[in-house]
């Protein structure tokens, strides 16, 4: 602790939502709204971990609900909805020779000039959706080529990430990508995680945002709402912490945030929609 | 065996002309020549293990002369000198962010566009060096980057070869590669063997040459002959085996084109320059 600032790994992203939420929980003990508290773990390792996968699969009834909301940090904001997030393989094709004579053969690695090019220049849309303005992105983030000091190489292949808004579907987002690495010769999507929409006509989320003056925004990063939204439960984000800084060395949470989202949820469960 | 061909690997390169010179080599006992026979191991190698560096380094009186012929498939033609080879890496830098707000950083493979552009539009010289014509190439021949699926990357590693004609030296091919890879961070050169002059004016190889009628071409890969060249030793190539199907699977060597470099070594041996 210094002063009002709690330092410590996790303090921003998620350990502050979490004590707003245990806190609430522990305090109200005759709701006015029907509420589960859903604590589970491994929301930041791979898909195949993640608690909240793992509820949908074998207790679905244990998380059905109205509206979902989940304690990222957010600094005491709505962040609406999230981003998708599909990661593509693309394979470059060529023809090996020596490097002493290149003119036998076709070089893989020289091939992705052009899509490195539509990369560099790429200009990511920003659609607002449910008066959120989202910003999305397309960024190679893997390029692995090469045979040996010698050889032309026959093969490259760059990997790249889309981060698309949620007024696109998953089947949308893939084709935009295909389009943009159209020259391939082979694509393959490595992983995919659907987009969000906002949700925010909720009457649940409207009464928090407007009893508590939240400010709204879009959520660019992706997060676990997305697995409420694909199970048809409104979801958000709504947490204490500078998402900028989660799993920074100095990571940290504010009092007043947790406070504020705190009073929040306490609201809700004490008052309802009223 | 197959007719007057044989198979095997290694029969073309370099075999063929191994069984040239060791037939000359026994067959006359009082040459018109002061000749001497290197026979070393490990020439297709690492550097480091070349039997004739070392031979350089603890015997260079065993590898004097006025010429040195090397039993490279050439076809039975006078592969003049050779090109010189240099490999290098560049690092392009950039700064790492999120996929999800990568207008935070700055993507170091998106920075290859412009590289990989200039390599793939790059015509190699032909310069006319003694008679010869040479044939430059620049090509890329690995890149490697790449830190996370989710993180835009901060560094690019491209390693590029150049093959370069015998008119420039290390410096100028060296300063060749630098301008065409202005744009990068760091350029480290990797490997250099230079390139070695034809040599054609020395008597010597003007006798082999028209005594028996060969063909006279540039030699575009990299060989030994660079090697003498380097110690002020007119070198050339001069062997049986087609140069392109050297390290193949059905390597074959031609029995008239063994006889050919054969009988022009021991012509020449038997009687000198005239």
């Amino acid at each position: 602790m210094e002063g009002d600032r709690l330092y410590g790994l996790g303090a921003c992203d998620m350990k502050g939502g979490l004590a707003a939420q245990l806190a609430a929980a522990l305090e109200v003990e005759d709701p006015a709204v029907d509420v589960s508290f859903v604590f589970y773990p491994c929301e930041e390792v791979a898909a195949e971990h993640n608690g909240l996968k793992h509820l949908f699969e074998v207790r679905p009834d244990l998380v059905q609900g109205d509206v979902a909301l989940l304690g990222e940090p957010t600094s005491a904001a709505i962040e609406a909805g999230c981003q998708g997030t599909v990661r593509v393989k693309a394979l470059y094709r060529g023809q090996r020779a020596h490097t002493a004579r290149p003119w036998k053969g076709q070089n893989a690695i020289h091939r992705l000039a052009p899509v490195l090019e539509r990369l560099s220049n790429y200009d990511g849309l920003r659609p607002n959706v449910d008066g959120c303005e989202y910003r999305e992105a397309m960024q190679a983030v893997y390029v692995d080529a090469g045979v040996a000091g010698n050889v032309v190489p026959d093969e490259a292949i760059l990997t790249v990430n889309y981060r698309y808004a949620p007024d696109k579907d998953s089947t949308q987002a893939e084709q935009h990508v295909a389009e943009l690495l159209e020259d391939c010769d082979e694509l393959i999507v490595d992983d995919h995680a659907p987009a969000s929409r906002p949700a925010l006509q909720h009457p649940l989320l409207q009464t928090l945002i407007s009893r508590n003056q939240l400010a709204v925004k879009a959520k660019l990063g992706w997060t676990d709402v997305a697995r409420f939204s694909a199970h048809g439960i409104p979801a958000s984000n709504f947490g204490s912490g500078d998402p900028s800084i989660a799993h920074t060395r100095d990571e940290y949470v504010e009092r007043n945030e947790i406070e504020r989202v705190y009073s929040a949820l306490l609201d809700l469960l004490k008052n309802g929609v009223i």
